[in-house]
């Protein structure tokens, strides 16, 4: 079937792990009756090796490209990039795209209904990791017909799933493109991360996760999200959008503390925007997956992991990139015998990578010739 | 009189701003009664003009140098910079430093007795700016009998005050030394203060500002400290310092939620002890001094303000500040006339103006020979 990207797309669901054969967790847990997320652009072919997995980060959804059913003015989140003709290119590309394991946009996580019990799952629900959500990508791929992967790609955490697929199912993948990424997530992530999940745990409208009746956590949430914010982007391009500007800029209202500057109102927007269409206990859960990630863990060292990915991988890093700095996608594609480093030269730090459309799709198409 | 590190020194105070002569604050408040904490070290020689003013940071205070009459096992927080033969040598000049207005460490501010309640300012303290600040330690250094300031030198927020002295009171310097500082506080910087001060109110415990006889917001501002310290210090130094370690390695303990990365341990123990020692309220206001400097606020454009500055200036930036960046300091150093910028390299990131002894002490000794 052709895909345009004015189509209307209906995010689909699928079962995946019966009680037979359940998804073993990492952590210990079981879980059966695992709800997958998809979307799909283009059609796979006889050979069914024509299958491209974008894997989302930390927010995402499956709703990658096209106009979404629930809200047709709503594009993917990577619309610019996939269809006929575009980068990731749905006339010779099935592309797959699904929410995670533990997400909250249709795939089980701790906002889903726990069957045993009629209520969210909220904290009882297992510790996915990433190792967990390629698993689950896996039986999706291998539910779709798909024998192999032409690539994986995706950016941040997406990148981190990008890595596990070379890893865990080499057999499967002819190719690689983990952006803007980290092989074993950074101790200055990881403490970002802790001071985003202290802001929500702090927050007693959390109610130790129980507060699916009564609302979100809105401030803890909100100010999770403008943590995490302030390693997006970069000082440069604040300072370019924002400058000193303020709501009112006369003197008059300089002690005026409700007279925010234009990069707290832009940081508040941010944090209200995301707890109106997310919810902070699979923030939670999301961000612990993203510190507990660790190509080498259980595995030897992340050199020797790495070095064992044998197709042909590229690495794009970002000059501006504080959250996952262009040295560690430096170092993935050295230690990653066929394989390309490409940096990216933009203002806007990490999320150059969903901006910068011009040079992501130059480097992307080139690779995928 | 002459100083020696080994020396214990008690913090004096002294009143300043008279109600005839009150403290005519930027805001548009007035002060009378003003004290200040200071320390001396060293000698003021017969003309007056070798005195030095040492500025301090968000959370500094007067102790700057020797033992503490409070806690004889504490130096101060330069004491490797301040002394006889050290980098500011006592043995030729008369080292100043003084916890500015609005600080908690023995100086008028937020948390200090307002003596028409007799209960503490808390939120009805005025805004205090940096240039309120360098007003009252000019005041001071009048008291002192100091006619002129050999330079004035500090880092961060003490930097900024080191440029609106050159500003302010350009006849009273022979020279300044601004490090790892802002000519006008930047968006991002800006943007990190300000959710600081929200992890602060969003605490219950916070109560408006009222929490004297209850105690501090501990939850809120031991985040707000945690958010601060991300950009204190580089993810270069948390990786060499930190790496994946966690309070247990083995493996059992990978999903224990308890069991802290070395990181979050660390920043946990960073904002406990800021609890301990500083005030919630005066962090809001110190903050908010910061976020509202800006050099050329009501004067014209920022270079033709920092070019009206004649003296001597040495800009030090450092490669790995991300709060402050070193291109902030050559824009400084570019815009004064009679100026040197010199760089440090270090990963310590902006801490390492406190940290890097040996090339800040090498740059400073050159500096004032």
């Amino acid at each position: 079937m052709s895909f345009s990207n004015t189509d209307i797309i209906s995010t689909r669901t699928v079962t995946l792990f019966s009680a037979d054969a359940p998804l073993r967790m990492e952590c210990g847990a079981v879980l059966d009756n695992v709800t997958v997320a998809f979307e799909t652009y283009g059609s796979l072919n006889a050979a069914g090796d024509n299958a491209v997995l974008v894997c989302h980060a930390l927010t995402g959804s499956a709703h990658a490209a096209g106009r979404s059913s629930d809200d047709p003015r709503s594009a993917g989140w990577w619309d610019s990039f996939i269809g006929p003709g575009r980068p990731l290119d749905t006339e010779r590309f099935f592309v797959i795209s699904s929410n995670f394991l533990g997400g909250c946009y249709g795939t089980t996580g701790s906002s889903s209904i726990d069957p045993q019990t009629g209520r969210p799952f909220g904290l009882s629900f297992p510790q996915m990791t990433v190792r967990d959500m390629v698993r689950v990508q896996q039986a999706l791929i291998h539910a779709l017909g798909v024998k192999r992967l032409a690539t994986v790609i995706g950016g941040s955490l997406g990148g981190m799933q990008v890595l596990e697929w070379g890893v865990m199912f080499p057999e499967l993948v002819a190719s690689l493109i983990p952006i803007a990424t980290s092989a074993q997530h950074s101790p200055w992530a990881v403490g970002l991360n802790d001071l985003a999940r202290q802001a929500i745990m702090n927050d007693p409208e959390w109610r130790n996760g129980e507060y699916y009746p009564f609302g979100q956590p809105t401030k803890g949430f909100s100010l999770a999200r403008q943590i995490a914010m302030m390693s997006y982007r970069s000082g440069i391009e604040f300072a370019q959008r924002f400058g000193r500007e303020r709501l009112k800029n006369n003197d008059d209202s300089r002690f005026d503390e409700r007279n925010l500057f234009q990069v707290e109102s832009y940081l508040s927007y941010q944090g209200v925007k995301l707890v109106e269409r997310f919810d902070a206990n699979t923030y939670l859960y999301i961000t612990r997956a993203m510190d507990l990630h660790d190509v080498a863990q259980g595995r030897g060292s992340v050199d020797a992991v790495l070095g064992s990915i044998r197709v042909p991988v590229l690495s794009v890093g970002i000059d501006t990139d504080i959250l996952y700095p262009a040295s560690e996608q430096r170092a993935i594609a050295s230690a990653i015998p066929n394989s390309l480093y490409i940096e990216i030269s933009s203002p806007y730090g990490h999320d150059a990578f969903l901006i910068e459309f011009e040079q992501m799709a130059a480097i992307v198409r080139d690779f995928l010739k």
